[in-house]
């Protein structure tokens, strides 16, 4: 059989899949994770119908790469906060920042990735851009000491992780009032410094 | 017209209201809020299907009226906590502990009193019982010192929530490893104290 979408798909070849995911991205944002479709994201990339099918074996696989290249900007974004910062407590707020502002700028994705087994497959890509973002944290936690024992590291990397995410999803939720993205993000971040003053003192 | 399935809700009128949302609180358990009928809870509370329809106009004031209900069981959780303690800090901690063990024990009721839109209708009964447990925060934050500025009162309330809803959240998400219920509250219990003081050193 000759197939005309086939040799479209396969000319754009190159850069298919990313046209895909940047697609699937913008329709996520759009209608949520429930509303999209392998055909609405071939349809925006331009590309035949047929073609999602060469990269993605399901809309659950789609969704779990979209969710991957979701972590990975997460990831990336959370970083680069932390490497302009002087001090390592200055990176962890920065980070908080950062983490919060990535959940209004990607309100869908942010929901997505936190929720992905309603939506998405569990693959292998996912789970390891998951577990870099995670570790973008845990590196920041234990720079703040190098001699911390490893059980409080992990209660730390908890402890903050749970109120960066706490403020994200409130704010996400309209629940933190009507003071705004850069407030949520700053009141994220001194809640983060606060606690770390008194998890210090603590000892 | 004579209708059997009438005389049967009226039979049991005086407390059918509390009998479905008894039964849609079980389902919504079983299933989570997408997965809910007013057909089914009307099965399950041993009347005629036609019966729900006296009491919520549709499935989405059913949630609604249904997550009312959570609240108000979550509200009573929260201030009974606050009862015991001796000091407000530790009304604080156990309020903290509270929150998390509800949201381990009623995973689909917490998830769909925190998303109630997606799901169910804004009534004035919903407002007034989600206002009512946010305000049994207000209090404990408040009794911590009664001569906080307000502003001061509002930035701990929005403090503690997200650290108290971030334990929470990731606890039902499954990404504070295997330690449990019992420990993602005393973390969060943990957390609040900590966060309280650096937030009072700062001043």
């Amino acid at each position: 059989m000759s197939d005309p979408d086939r040799s479209v798909s396969r000319y754009h070849h190159g850069d298919l899949r990313g046209a895909l995911i940047a697609a699937g991205r913008a329709l996520l944002e759009e209608s949520g994770p429930a509303g999209l479709s392998l055909r609405e994201a071939a349809r925006r990339a331009g590309v035949s119908h047929a073609a999602p099918r060469y990269h993605f074996p399901s809309l659950r696989h789609f969704l779990g790469d979209c969710a991957a290249d979701g972590f990975a900007e997460f990831d990336a974004a959370l970083r680069a906060a932390r490497a302009d910062a002087a001090k390592p407590r200055d990176g962890l707020a920065a980070m908080a920042r950062a983490y919060v502002r990535f959940a209004a700028h990607n309100r869908m994705m942010f929901r997505l990735m936190f929720d992905r087994d309603s939506f998405s497959e569990p693959t292998e890509a996912l789970e390891a851009a998951g577990a870099r973002a995670y570790g973008a944290l845990v590196d920041a936690v234990r720079a703040l000491d190098g001699d911390c024992p490893q059980s409080v590291v992990d209660a730390r990397v908890a402890a903050i992780w749970s109120i960066v995410h706490g403020f994200a999803t409130l704010m996400l939720e309209e629940k933190l009032g009507r003071s705004g993205n850069d407030a949520a993000g700053d009141m994220a971040a001194t809640t983060v410094l606060d606690y770390l003053v008194g998890a210090t003192a603590r000892g």
